[in-house]
C-alpha cells in the first residue's frame, strides 16, 4: 500500500493509500495516538454516515467505539457559528486534551473537524479519513483548516496538521460521478503545475480514471498526495511554492462568487479558472500553444463542465477580494509548460478580461 | 524603561513597561509592523475606549487611525458566538493578512483578540495593550488565548503569541480597586512560585503599591512579567514548567466554578485556592510553616478577598473538570518554600477536602 510521509517544521505524518482500508482503522489508529484507550470522536454527515457507518466501526472492539457527531452536509453548514455546537458537543462529551478527532467526509468535513481540533482546549489531534476525491488528492493534506464568514470563504481557520491520513479508494463507490469529476480537476492542476508524469497519465487514461476504476484511482490520487506532500513539505504556510497550489484558483474563486456558490462545483469552478490562467499564458507567449492545448483538453475531458452566466466585469471584480492576494495585488499562477508554473503578480485587468471573455466563448462551444 | 523580551519556539517579542506610554503608541507599532501604512483595528469595551480613547489616538495621524471594534465588557462576552461577529467585521473593514490588532483591555479583550488574531486568515498579527493589573502582570504576556463554551471556561483558543505587549502603568490609575487588588494576586502567585525577591517586596510594600503609588506597580509588573517571560520561554505550550503558574488555580478555578463566576472575580478566587493549596503543603510537612504563615498573610495583606458559600464537597467534585488535568488525574502546585513549588498529582480527596475545610474557616474570621 503506497504511504507516503508529509514532512512540516511542525508535524511528521504519513498518508496510507489503499482499498480496504476502512475496516482496518481500528488498530491504525491505536498505532498513531499511543494508546488504546483514547478517546475517539469521529465528525461525519448522515449521509455518509448511513453509506459507511458498518464498514467504518468494523475494526472497533464494541467498548471502544467512537463517539458520533454527526454535522448537516453541505458548504452552507461550513460557518463559524456551526463549530460553536460541534465544539459544545465535545466538552459535554467531556472530550480532553489526549482525545483525537477523526474527520470522516469530503473537504467540508475536513475542513471543519480540523478546525475544531486546532481550537478545541487550544489543539487536540485529528485524523483524516476523507472520502471524496477531493478530500482525497488535496484537502486532507497540508494542514489547512477553516470556516466561512458571511463575508467570504474560508476567512477563519488555522493551520494544523493532522495526525494521519488514511484514503480508502473503496470509499468512492458511493461519490456521484459529477463530485468524481469535479475533484479530478485537482489532479490536473497537480499534474499541470508540478506533475509531468501524473499529466500525462490523465490524458491517456482518461477513460479508466473516469469510470472508477480503482487501480486508475489509486495511481492518480497516490501523485497528486505526493505532488501535495512535496509542496507544503517546502512551504507549510504558503509564503511562497505552496502558492502554485492555487493555478485555477484566482478566476476560479471569482466565478464560485460570481455564481453564488451555487451553480458550479469547487472543481468546475477551478476547471474554467484554470483555461482561463492558461489562456493568459498563451496571451503572453510564456507557453506553447501546443502545451496550452493539451491542458484545455485534459481539463475538459473531465467534465462535463457546466455552462454559467456571470459578466465578464463582474468576475474579474471578485478577483480583486481573494484574500490570496496580499496589499490588493492579484496573484495569478501561470503555466509555463506541462508541468511548470510561474507565480506572478503584474496580470493586468486587460490580460485578465481578455481571457475571461474567451473562455466564456469556450465555455459555450464545449461547456455542458 | 524596563523592556522584557519574551523567546519562545514561536516567537520573539519585547514587552514594554512604562508611564506615559500611551500617548506615543503609533511609532512604537509602526517600528513593530515594519510599515506605517499598516491598517491597525483596535478592540476594546465601551468603558476603556471613553476612558482612554483620547490618550490612545493622540499619537496616530489623522489619517491612519485605527479602527475601533467595541466589544461589551465582561467574562459573560468572552464567548465563541460572540467573536464571530469581530470576525465579520473585521472582513467587513477589509481586514487583511497584512492587518494588524491591537488588544486594549483587561484579560477578557485581551484573550479574544488573540484568538481573533489567530484565526481571521488563518493567522494575523496583534498587540496587547493590557489595561488591568491581571492582564498586565499575566494574560497579556505567553500567547495563550481564548474564549469560553456554555461547557467550561476557556475551553476553546489558540497558542498565538502578540508582536509586542505595551504596559502602561499610568492607565491603572482608572482602574477600580478591587480589580487592582484581584490583580495583585497574580503578583503574589509569581512570588510563591519562582521570584522571592517580588514576594519579599510585596510583603514589606504592600501599602505603597495598594495606594496605586506607580513606582510600586511598576516594580510589581516588571518582576511579575520577568518571571512569566522567563517560564513561557522554556514552557511555551504547558507541558511542564508553565503549569508553575496554576498554583492556587486547582481550587481557585473550582470555587469559581462553585460560585457561578459571580461572587468572586478571579484573583480573589485564585487567592483562597493559594491558601488552599498552602495548607496542603504544610499537611504533608513538604513546607515550613512559618513560609505558610507568610504567604498566608500577604494573600491576605491585598484583599479585602471575599467571603462565599459553598459546600466543601462541591468544591472538591469541580476541580475534576479541570482542564489543566489529563486523564482525570487532579494536579497541584504546591509550595515548598517562599519561592519554589513542587507540581504533583497525588494529592487524594481527603487532603482536598481538609484543606478547602480549613480555607473555609479562615475566611470565616479573615474573610471580608
Ligand atoms: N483544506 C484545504 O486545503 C482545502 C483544499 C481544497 C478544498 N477545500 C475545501 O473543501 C471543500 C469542498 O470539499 P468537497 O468537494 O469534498 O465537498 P463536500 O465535503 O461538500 O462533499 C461533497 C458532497 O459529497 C458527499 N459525499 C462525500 N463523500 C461521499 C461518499 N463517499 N459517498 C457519497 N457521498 C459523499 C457529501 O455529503 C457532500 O454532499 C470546500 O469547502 C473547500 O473550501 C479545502
Ligand atoms: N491568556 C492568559 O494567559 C490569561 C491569564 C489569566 C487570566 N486570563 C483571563 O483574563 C480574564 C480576566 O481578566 P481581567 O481580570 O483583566 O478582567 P476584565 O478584562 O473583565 O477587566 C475587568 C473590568 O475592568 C474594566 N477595565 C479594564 N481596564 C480598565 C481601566 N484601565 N480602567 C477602568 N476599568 C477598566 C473592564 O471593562 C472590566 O469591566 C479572564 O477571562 C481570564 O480567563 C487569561
Ligand atoms: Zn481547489
Ligand atoms: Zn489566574
Amino acid at each position: 500500500m503506497p504511504v507516503i510521509a508529509v514532512n512540516t517544521p511542525t508535524a511528521n505524518y504519513n498518508v496510507v493509500i489503499g482499498r480496504g482500508l476502512l475496516p482496518t482503522l481500528s488498530r491504525r489508529i491505536a498505532k498513531l495516538t499511543g494508546s488504546p484507550s483514547t478517546r475517539l470522536f469521529v465528525v461525519t454527515t448522515p449521509e455518509i454516515w448511513k453509506l459507511w457507518q458498518r464498514k467504518f466501526l468494523a475494526s472497533f472492539p464494541k467498548d471502544a467505539k467512537p463517539v458520533v457527531l454527526l454535522h448537516p452536509s453541505g458548504e452552507s453548514h461550513k460557518r463559524f457559528a456551526a463549530v460553536e455546537s460541534l465544539l459544545e458537543h465535545l466538552a459535554e462529551n467531556k472530550a480532553d486534551r489526549d482525545s483525537v478527532l477523526i474527520a470522516l467526509g469530503g473537504g467540508v468535513i475536513g475542513d471543519i473537524t480540523g478546525f475544531l481540533a486546532a481550537i478545541y482546549m487550544r489543539g487536540i489531534r485529528f485524523i483524516q479519513v476523507p472520502t471524496t476525491l477531493l478530500a482525497q488528492v488535496d484537502s486532507s493534506v497540508g494542514g489547512k483548516t477553516g470556516v466561512n464568514l458571511r463575508a467570504g470563504k474560508n476567512l477563519v481557520g488555522s493551520f494544523h496538521q493532522p495526525l494521519g491520513v488514511f484514503i480508502d479508494i473503496d470509499i468512492l463507490k458511493t461519490l456521484p460521478p459529477a463530485e468524481l469529476r469535479a475533484g479530478l480537476q485537482e489532479s490536473v492542476k497537480a499534474g499541470v503545475i508540478r506533475m509531468p508524469r501524473l499529466f500525462r497519465y490523465m490524458e491517456s487514461e482518461s477513460k479508466a480514471i473516469l469510470k472508477g476504476d480503482p487501480k486508475a484511482l489509486e495511481k492518480v490520487v497516490t501523485a497528486s498526495v505526493k505532488m501535495k506532500a512535496e509542496v507544503v513539505g517546502i512551504d507549510e504556510r504558503e509564503n511562497g511554492l505552496r502558492m502554485i497550489l492555487n493555478f485555477g484558483h484566482t478566476l476560479g474563486h471569482a466565478i464560485e462568487a460570481a455564481t453564488k456558490y451555487k451553480q458550479l462545483l469547487h472543481g468546475q469552478a477551478i476547471a474554467w479558472g484554470m483555461i482561463a490562467a492558461t489562456l493568459i499564458s498563451v496571451e503572453r507567449g510564456i507557453l506553447p500553444e501546443a502545451d496550452a492545448i493539451r491542458i484545455v483538453n485534459t481539463v475538459l475531458a473531465y467534465g462535463p463542465i457546466p455552462k454559467f452566466r456571470a459578466p465578464v466585469q463582474q468576475i474579474v471584480d471578485l478577483t480583486g477580494s481573494d484574500k490570496k492576494n496580499r496589499s490588493g495585488q492579484r496573484r495569478f499562477i501561470l503555466p509555463v509548460s506541462v508541468g511548470k508554473v510561474e507565480i506572478v503578480t503584474d496580470v493586468t485587468e486587460a490580460e485578465m478580461l481578455h481571457a475571461t471573455e474567451q473562455t466564456l466563448k469556450l465555455m459555450q462551444e464545449r461547456g455542458a
